[in-house]
């Protein structure tokens, strides 16, 4: 567009816009957008995804994150097709307050997998990644090494505005990496709030990154996140590190012990590790193959991945319901009134919901 | 009806009825159960409440836990018309693991109350009480002094299958009490499960029972009692308990400050008792007294309610909403399917969701 003199008889200016370059032609716009919309078909991507091509696993796991309903009835096909392949790895949960160093340990535990020939998929469940306060996993430099290495995936978490269609997406994520032949997930999470117990409620094995002497001990008793705990790991345990360390192991086993058996029959355990210096890495692995090994032999690994699926499906059931009933134009205009009857003490919480209920 | 001399032809022998006794007349018989059918009308029993005849209070109760359609119909048009009545009273939840003397406790402070010319309404919350497991406040005779008093009116748990149904009723129940002229509600609830926070989003003031050296300080904070209280109440400070109550106190206000600052702007208090020889008993209305006027002038008390009654409306609603769906012959019939489905991954808990939620 060539630029015209323009006579301005007003306060508010008009600025020019962008032009063009010259150097695209209109023609390689064309193809680009041509190849843009280029979207490979449900059975070129489940057959990708099968054969362990990364491409087509990205792929589909973008269209599990779109919130097109076109994307998803393709995401729906994709995950039932995979279905069949997935299921077979151990998933571990690793949650733990920042500056504890999770991304570092996960690196180190990543790349010492691979070297035993896994493959590591490392997800995230991070509701608040979606309000850009900073995603874990957001950064993938934090994970230079593991992010170069061809046995291991790094797919930060999917934004969504709430925490359960953060999970869904990243329980329906497992499936496809599982499928693409990742033997060993990795979900990590931010220690706050609620999506522990979601990552909790969809991993094999839950472990809680520590430091020793945060003071940050009856925060996680209050929270219940001991208690969910399989493994806690004491990070940082170098240097002068070393007796603080110690003292905390010794510390929380004390606690553990307050606790009653678990279902799983599994005694949680408490272990040191340096991330940065890579040491105690191996020991963490060797404590979840114990795990994977009592659990398998006493059956609770099926039983337990049996009853997230029902703990999942119930769920979904019971959020739909409510965003149904709270979302229908009637209840929109109805409740807000009797929720002022209500405050104003004409009407009680019972009989209100009896009548919006009738509606 | 005369005896017959029967000539027994098989081993099956026939035992004679019992007679009715020659006294009871036919006459007799109609006018009692006549009687039993004068059921008193809604006027009747608002006006009886409203005037604080205890026994119209009773009947009214007596419909609010019945299971009777009917009942629940008149139930619901009583506390209705007790509305603009109620809401005039200070409500007190009572919390603490058996054998810490709650109905010592209670009956000590009921009594102090009925002394400050107070008229006490104790209720229970106990959904384990339909299981006959023994009620709490069930054996009246517990607290036999309080009992007898004019001013004071005790009723046990209702009983309900449910920990909501409880509730409800319970919440009802508070509306009639206040209504006939109570002006202070004593919740008690047993220290297990989640009865503690259902009392807890029913009363202005959650007050918990303690014994020195119970070694259960972990489990309250595990479960989230101690960040519910507004006072901690050390009982049987008395004798050679009293020096290791004290260091309790230490302890548990050291505890409690280690938790934010609450919504009301109350500090939590730790007090020492001896319920069985009332001593320290007033101080604990001396606290009550504090915690209302603070959080009447700051006006939490009545936003506190409101936000109680908007739980509660949204309780219902999600409780109904849940039962119906799931109580549907078709969802009986084809939810099981559905997990069978799940658990042979033949399909995912949430496309399983979908098509529960299609049918």
């Amino acid at each position: 567009m060539a630029k015209t003199n323009k006579t301005y008889q007003s306060a508010l200016q008009e600025q020019d816009g962008v032009e063009s370059p010259d150097s695209l032609s209109a023609n390689v716009a064309k193809i680009i957008k041509a190849n843009r919309k280029k979207q490979p078909s449900v059975k070129d991507l489940v057959s990708g995804i099968t054969s362990g091509n990364i491409t087509a696993l990205s792929r589909a796991i973008t269209l599990i994150e779109s919130t097109n309903p076109t994307h998803s009835k393709k995401a729906n096909e994709i995950i039932t097709k995979c279905l069949p392949y997935a299921n077979k790895s151990i998933r571990i949960g690793i949650t733990g307050v920042p500056g504890v160093g999770k991304s570092t340990f996960i690196e180190a535990f990543g790349i010492h997998l691979t070297t035993l020939n896994k493959k590591v998929a490392v997800l995230a469940v991070d509701p608040s990644s979606s309000l850009s306060r900073g995603s874990i996993l957001g950064d993938k430099t934090r994970m230079e090494d593991l992010v170069k290495n061809q046995n291991a995936f790094i797919r930060p978490s999917p934004s969504g505005d709430s925490l359960g269609g953060v999970a869904r997406k990243t329980r329906e994520t497992i499936i496809l990496c599982e499928a693409a032949g990742f033997d060993t997930i990795i979900i990590e999470t931010v220690g706050v709030g609620q999506s522990e117990t979601a990552v909790h409620s969809m991993v094999d094995f839950f472990l809680l990154l520590k430091l020793a002497g945060a003071g940050d001990e009856l925060q996680g008793i209050k929270r219940g996140i001991i208690e969910m705990a399989d493994a806690i790991v004491i990070n940082k345990a170098d240097g002068e590190n070393i007796k603080a360390a110690k003292s905390a192991k010794v510390e929380f086993n004390r606690a553990l012990h307050l606790y009653p058996a678990k279902a799983s029959d599994w005694s949680p355990k408490v272990s040191l590790c340096s991330a940065l210096k890579r040491e105690g890495i191996s020991d963490v692995w060797t404590m979840i193959e114990d795990y994977t090994k009592t659990t398998s032999e006493n059956q609770y690994f099926e039983t337990n991945r049996n009853n997230q699926n029902k703990f999942w499906l119930l769920q979904t059931i019971e959020d739909r319901l409510k965003s149904k009933f709270y979302n229908s134009a009637k209840i929109k205009v109805e409740l807000p009134m009797q929720i002022a009857l209500v405050e104003t003490g004409k009407t009680t919480p019972f009989a209100a919901a009896e009548y919006l209920l009738s509606l």
